[in-house]
């Protein structure tokens, strides 16, 4: 029998204009797991989830997302184990903060280390990413990308393959998570607003953008980078309008002094990038503006997390 | 009477997935300029072209590029000063090295200096631009803004504005300049093959180049960065074809140590990401895949470019 004790942290997908590219992994949020293993097994997963999000994990399919992820690592590399895992799930689910990715990070990551696998990069998000099937219909893996490899991560899928880097990096945020209630496929549903062909001419400006919010990430040009974040003519300009309170919290936090302003992954949270001086002004802003809209949000201020860890 | 000798730098516009939004000022060729203005006048712009291109200019129109950016900075700025510019032609004009961007880099750049103007760089950009219309058919200031900005340079053109971006950078090319006959309008032509649109996936592939293209560049990973440079499934992919030798030349820069290759602006140039060690074997490999394509080309190793220069 092995046993270890693992923490993975939530993410924010796409940062505006880097639509299943970008992901940055947040502090604000974290899963942990205590993964046992019997050496002597047959490829068996058992996943069970305590905490404080534990009784919604179900209705996202966010149970199967780290048991395939797990099922999928023994299948190909450890088929003589079997895995008795319990997740004390941390990271809000359904609120676009890559909380399945989390836990499918997590397992991977856990699984990788225990049974001393030494999985690259590549295929650690590839299994993780298949875990994420069940909750967003299609893999995507900018989530698990960004929990699994810490800091700002860019995955990049070709024919060829799968390409994956990430990087350490200073910033804060503030993420505001409303409590409104999210539908069990809101990735789907938030993934059929966005249009199958793009113009040109939107694609050419959504690079200019992608362009400066990495240029200004890499360089510390905060307001560069914000410039970049906020604007995206694709995909955050097609779900906006449907996030409650978007228009105003944007307002309200560019006002405030925030840098950039998004929506996290598909939504309904916002991210908000900050500096030092900003977050606490930017934070009781966003807060004025959920409650000014009726919503309840939750509003963190918080910095760019790492790879999962070891806790034991 | 003030006089003035300057000098800007060609550059290469795209790296691939950068359509319309980076450039890159590039060391191997440059124009100068002679630039003499006399302060009694009425806004008269008078531009000669000397040196081992002039005679190519007027073909490509490049002799309106520079007045009409000279035209539009004094129309603004000061229209009580008439302005004689004679410029020595060192960049080749038609081969996508930004020939005519360099040009109204030069004359802008230089007038900025000579009459204490000091102009923003949106301005200049924008001033330069002006004069690439004729070249172009539309205004796009990728090439205007890398001779202007010197280094890597991204524009950002929203409704709003236009926003520009520059860093220096220690990165290596070998550039193949092919002797091909190339048509007065080649840009208009070959923006003619690019679709007006995009589907999604391949919006968000090429996202995907882009992002890690400027990670490798900002971040000095150079395979991250090639990688990006020669994966373009939207223009190199419309254009290549079009391309004399283009297939033989990538795959022999490959081969020869080169991290990344694609096509110089609208080509027929083409443009390989290399370093100190397989600069030389590049260069090399590229000779004899254009002589085995029947083509004769200019083959130069070349480094990034900074401003441009006051001479005298």
């Amino acid at each position: 029998m092995r046993i270890g004790k693992y923490r993975a942290y939530s993410s924010t997908a796409n940062l505006g204009p880097g639509f299943d590219v970008l992901g940055m992994a947040l502090q604000a949020f974290y899963d942990e797991a205590e993964v046992r293993v019997s050496m002597n097994g047959e490829g068996k997963v058992k996943v069970r989830y305590v905490g404080p999000y534990s009784n919604q994990v179900s209705s996202f399919a966010g149970d199967c997302v780290a048991k395939r992820a797990a099922l999928a690592l023994l299948r190909r590399y450890r088929s003589d184990v079997d895995v008795n895992i319990v997740i004390w799930k941390g990271v809000p689910p359904g609120k676009g903060l890559g909380s399945s990715g989390a836990s499918a990070a997590l397992v991977v990551h856990a699984l990788d280390d225990i049974l001393d696998l030494g999985l690259r990069d590549e295929e650690k998000v590839l299994l993780a990413g298949e875990g994420e099937v069940a909750s967003a219909g299609t893999p995507h893996y900018d989530n698990v990308a960004a929990s699994l490899l810490g800091g700002l991560a860019i995955v990049s899928k070709s024919k060829t393959g799968i390409k994956v880097w990430s990087t350490k990096i200073r910033v804060m945020f503030v993420i505001a998570v409303p409590d409104v209630h999210t539908h069990h496929s809101k990735t789907k549903l938030m993934r059929s607003l966005i249009p199958d062909e793009v113009p040109l001419n939107a694609h050419v400006e959504n690079s200019s953008y992608l362009a400066t919010l990495l240029a200004g990430l890499l360089t510390g040009d905060l307001k560069l980078a914000g410039y970049g974040m906020s604007n995206d003519v694709i995909v955050t300009k097609a779900r906006s309008p449907h996030v409650p309170c978007y228009a105003e919290a944007l307002e309200a936090a560019i006002k405030a002094g925030a840098y950039g302003f998004t929506l996290s992954g598909a939504g309904p949270s916002t991210v908000a990038l900050v500096d030092e001086c900003s977050a606490g002004t930017v934070a009781k802003a966003l807060e004025k503006a959920y409650s000014s809209c009726g919503v309840k949000a939750q509003v963190v201020i918080t910095q760019v997390a790492g790879r999962p860890e070891r806790l034991d």
